[in-house]
């Protein structure tokens, strides 16, 4: 289904553009979707696009009339295996990434695959990165799978998590953050100029090393170079909201798990993924 | 207990003030909500004052870090006997009065009558045509009660009806809106001039004379005039998100309930409440 098939579908369908990438989620743009919406409480939202656009779909689904049905149509990679499973829905502050936003669970997630015959080679690289940490949670070579059944697997991967704590109230969603503190910190460092596919990559490189596991697939399917950032920047940005002692998700044999690790070995392992 | 012993009893409360009235309920002033708070998903945001700042501040409550706890302490009449309770939250945009919003629910409303020492009169009036309202449709005259027991049963009242359809997908919640649906076409027709508490009095005179009951005790204990608005406007309001049949709440011996009305008759109801 393309945007233009929808909309033959659909002709009473109101389409509302918003830019590409991380600016999509933005405050300006929610308000003007927000002034932009006729529909009434019985209307849809359908979030088409890649994982920012899914996003941003979503908290206004979330917060028009208190909230309306919405569907995800993920056109990215990272939109197909993560960012649209899940109803974490949120946009972005001067003060941080997502830290506004709403749980708010899509009616439907619409995975086609073949919107990834154009998608640009660091878009997919990006994608890759969920797919490897969701692989190694998982315990299974999920990257080794044809395409379609690797995405089927990872989604269905993350919705069980989700399933099991949907508003990560009990930590166990929590570990779908394996290497995310790390990624977080490093885009931070960057301001932000760091793409989150290769934050991610880097960040389960730290995670693994910390948990004392082989970082070899992602360093053979993702290979992550240490990128420039501001080294206290970036620390800081990881002890925001961890006051105390610092819990990261580890791995272990039987996936991912939350644990207290020594604040001197987070600092050293943020270290060695920033380039001098 | 007073904004000030709050913070005596807790060092740690920041405090963020927003303008009074309606004037809380606008994007830029949640904006800057979502930029002041630093608290995490632990948190909690405590709502003090009238049903607008309760309104925006459970709606920041749930919106920010994906929702956060809160508490209302409401400190007009209207807040304690209808706005702060039953977890709509909400703010206008130039489109319309609570378009945007959520349902989150405070963990806790603490009402404290004292605060009404100090209320202004028309304040006081403004929440008598909420208890008014909450009477007709509890079939007992609760406006006749002591004033703390009348905000008592005003609030079980509503909050019985609210724990019966929480999400208002029901149909038993919507009918709280007695008389609201006019009080908001006349308050559109008014470019917003009109207060909420005349509009609803108003608004339940016409609710009283479709359902084909007595509206004396409007009369008597709100004694509301007909007011200068655009009838136009007024009516466009109206049919707005009333696609096709006008579903209206009217009073009945056992209630309130949801009854088709006839178009004439609606606007006839609206245009007796506008002078000429």
């Amino acid at each position: 289904v393309t945007l233009h098939e929808l909309q033959l579908l659909r002709p009473a369908l109101s389409t509302h553009l918003v830019p590409s990438g991380e600016a999509a989620k933005a405050p300006a743009v929610v308000e003007r979707l927000w002034s932009e919406l006729e529909i009434g409480r019985d209307g849809w939202i359908v979030g088409f696009g890649g994982g920012s656009t899914t996003d941003v779909a979503g908290f206004v689904a979330a917060t028009h009339l208190r909230g309306v049905r919405w569907v995800a149509v993920p056109t990215t990679l990272v939109g197909m295996v993560d960012a649209a499973i899940g109803g974490k829905t949120g946009i972005n502050t001067a003060e941080g990434k997502n830290l506004v936003g709403a749980f708010h669970f899509p009616q439907q997630v619409f995975v086609d695959p073949s919107f990834l015959a154009t998608l640009p080679d660091e878009e997919r690289q990006a994608g890759m990165a969920e797919v490897v940490k969701t692989g190694l949670l998982a315990g299974s070579e999920l990257w080794e799978l044809p395409e379609v059944e690797m995405i089927r697997a990872c989604a269905a991967f993350k919705a069980s998590v989700v399933l099991a704590d949907p508003y990560e109230r009990e930590g166990r969603r929590t570990i779908l953050n394996l290497g995310h503190t790390f990624a977080h910190a490093l885009e931070a460092g960057s301001g932000y100029e760091l793409r989150h596919g290769d934050a991610v990559a880097l960040g389960l490189l730290a995670a693994l090393r910390l948990s004392g596991r082989s970082t070899d697939v992602v360093e053979e399917l993702l290979a992550p170079e240490p990128v420039r950032a501001d080294r206290d920047r970036a620390w800081q940005a990881l002890l925001r909201d961890k006051k105390g002692e610092l819990n990261l998700v580890l791995l272990g044999d039987e996936g991912g798990y939350l644990s207290p690790v020594p604040e001197a070995d987070v600092r050293r392992a943020l270290d060695e993924l920033i380039a001098d």
